[in-house]
């Protein structure tokens, strides 16, 4: 087992790893930038290395110094947590160069992942489904039309040049496809001066619900079911669940061994996260997979008694898992709180927090690295806290949520908490029958 | 189900009382006295009333006012927490008289369980193993030694009107039995002026373990398992865990089944504790039964995924239980974190808090009532937190709560933290090979 691990990142994600380095008897090494040594993750690390200012650029992703970090402190391990370098193949490369074992994937994993046209193409071959449609551009609307009844509509066409709706367009039916190829041509020539178009099918009212797994260095991978993170405001994630209001047994199971055949397939090692998009019909399609830890593991945590980091350092030295799935026994549900004001287009609130009362009790997990009197750096990622509940049904975590946001006092800063609060009464989210689209037209300037 | 539930008490059991009932979506009336008037239970629950200054004679022992509040917020229940008047008959008839419904027992029953003998004989009449001994006084030292071969020695013998150990023998077998008999005769009659003596089984390398019931209105009464609350300092309970380390499946059952047993006899109503001594042979006692909830309730609730206290306001608003019993999936200690110095004999050490850091993450439940700048009165408990871990084994759980204890911060005051790091470590204590007097021969200076 490694005796020291150097956590390459700050905030509550580097506390979250030091916390368990403790329990496994592993000293640690906090790496700061000047905005941060106020920070509980250095203070609460056996050792704290300075490395550099503020600037992520010179600091959490700096290379050389987090290598000499490592060095100086005789850390044999390195993990990256989320964000920052956790996906970055140089990085994974240079710590293997140094004798350092990174926690997480290898080199060429980050870039066979990293990469989304080869992580379809890996996922493809593994007999994962990915959302069918054209291999490269289309030679005209007849070869469309064959496409588009092979593998049924709605079908969607997309300009190859496009972005923000334009040259796109859902066609439902084989009459409407020639008037919607002739408009969303034009309108991509105008655009973008180039009419090139493809083709995929259109996924109908989708759910991003990720599946959890775990693979060890002999081959063997197991899931841990699945998350929904549907609750999105411009692809950020707000609000996870597991298990999934919109997923039942048969279909958790179907998901998890597709996971689990992707990542066997390409001899996954270490946590990682397969995530699918879901449609009415409750077919799913491969979308992307993360090889790293995830800002919402805790929920899986909590409803399956697991230590998902502990059991990523353990894969990384080289410990065989049982291979077992493992499946909700609870329903658990993550708040993202995070230091913006929901009600002025999630605008930062950097600052310093003068009051905090943190929720406890029954069912209430915090994971945070702020205390009354911290200062938020504006330099990084917004979040400050995630609150997690676990209870024994969703009905019952709901209100959990609820009374537990009700106990969360931060002053000083804006945060979500409004919003989230809102959310527990919300018809629509209580129904659980919510897409990605669903804050697309919720109204934030009630809150 | 109840409309608003008045909580008889403060600290951190009235919020926990609180936590739930915002859960169960039931309003509530916090009282306070004058001293707790910037308490978080008065903070967080739906209306305050002040019953009173700060000794609890005059507020939270005080019948008139606590009804007084009762009516004034027009509260259908009152839940009594823990201490005050959790276990007074009178409070509980004079809730029952002016309509209100006391969450707790029955005037009889707390009689019946309240006075220590009258207890002792209504579980042995329901079959529960009691300590064997004489009726009454003893009349010689003949009559001593019949009884004693009977029940087997080592036996007891205690001086009636004794105390701190005077008046007391502990005999081992028949040819001991004249002198001690003798002696502590003598030692009575000089010390108390009465030399009356009963005769008891000594039990042997005692455990405190008791086992956790719910009784419902009709009759169904199920357990949940064992709390081992050996870790005593002069009786007061400082480390609780479940399951106990000493207790077996087949013995975990018997003693269940002893329990329900006991309190179904009584047709006990709502959750309760059944105390028993353990001793070496794995034959256990039945020692006294509390009828209320008791400190150390979470480690059951996070063992076996139940909220008792909400159990136990749906059983007295008449709701059914299910009468399945419940067994620790995983396993959960507590530890108290009081304000008192335990270098210095224990002396309560209240006053301000002026910094406070609360561990959270991974397995890891706090319930308190305290935040950074709240002042601890000299008046009350000096019990400020209980911190709650749970985790798959017990090896785990130790390292988890060490884990857990390093990073709890609490400036201004003295606490129990250095002594409860100091028993993470402590080999007898993590063997699990101990009994109710391990403290007797600890040395706290060296904390």
């Amino acid at each position: 087992m490694f005796k020291k691990i150097l956590i390459a990142n700050r905030g509550e994600i580097a506390l979250r790893v030091i916390r368990t380095c403790k329990e496994m008897g592993i000293k640690t090494v906090a790496v700061y930038s000047t905005a941060d040594k106020e920070s509980l993750h250095v203070r609460f690390a056996d050792e704290a290395v300075c490395i550099g200012p503020a600037s992520s650029a010179l600091s959490y992703l700096n290379i050389p110094n987090l290598i000499a970090a490592a060095e100086i402190t005789n850390a044999d391990a390195i993990h990256p947590g989320y964000g920052f370098l956790s996906e970055n193949a140089e990085f994974s490369r240079i710590c293997a160069e140094n004798g350092i074992k990174f926690i997480g994937a290898s080199p060429e994993m980050i870039n066979s992942m990293g990469d989304k046209s080869s992580a379809k193409e890996y996922m493809k071959r593994a007999g994962v489904p990915t959302i069918p449609g054209s291999e490269g551009l289309l030679s005209s609307a007849e070869q469309g039309k064959k496409l588009a009844s092979k593998i049924k509509y709605p079908v969607i066409i997309k300009a190859t040049a496009g972005g923000g709706g334009r040259g796109m367009r859902i066609i439902k039916s084989a009459d409407e496809f020639d008037k919607a190829w002739n408009d969303a041509r034009q309108e991509a020539k105008a655009a973008f001066g180039n009419d090139g178009m493809y083709l995929e099918k259109f996924v109908e009212e989708p759910r991003h619900i990720e599946i959890q797994i775990v693979g060890d260095q002999y081959g063997k991978v197991c899931h841990l079911s699945e998350r929904d993170c549907s609750i999105q405001r411009r692809h950020q994630k707000l609000i996870e669940e597991t298990p999934s209001p919109f997923i039942d047994d048969d279909l958790r199971e179907r998901m998890g061994q597709a996971a689990i055949a992707g990542a066997a397939a390409i001899k996954y090692e270490g946590v990682g996260t397969i995530e699918f998009l879901v449609d009415k019909h409750k077919d799913f399609y491969f979308m992307e997979m993360n090889t790293r830890i995830q800002v919402e593991h805790p929920i899986t945590e909590e409803v399956v008694n697991y230590d998902l980091i502990k059991e990523q350092i353990k894969v990384a030295a080289g410990i065989p898992i049982s291979g077992k799935n493992y499946y909700p026994q609870m329903h658990a549900i993550e708040c993202r709180i995070n230091a913006e004001d929901p009600k002025a287009n999630f605008r930062p609130s950097p600052g310093k927090i003068n009051v905090l009362h943190i929720p406890g009790g029954h069912g209430v997990r915090v994971d945070t690295h702020v205390y009354a009197g911290y200062t938020i750096p504006a330099n990084y990622d917004s979040m400050i806290a995630k609150l997690i509940v676990s209870a024994q049904t969703r009905e019952e975590a709901l209100v959990k949520m609820k009374r537990a946001l009700s106990e969360f006092v931060i002053e000083g800063v804006k945060t979500t908490i409004p919003f989230h609060l809102a959310m527990m009464d919300d018809e629509g989210f209580k129904s659980g029958n919510f897409t990605t689209s669903y804050l697309d037209s919720y109204d934030f300037t009630q809150l």
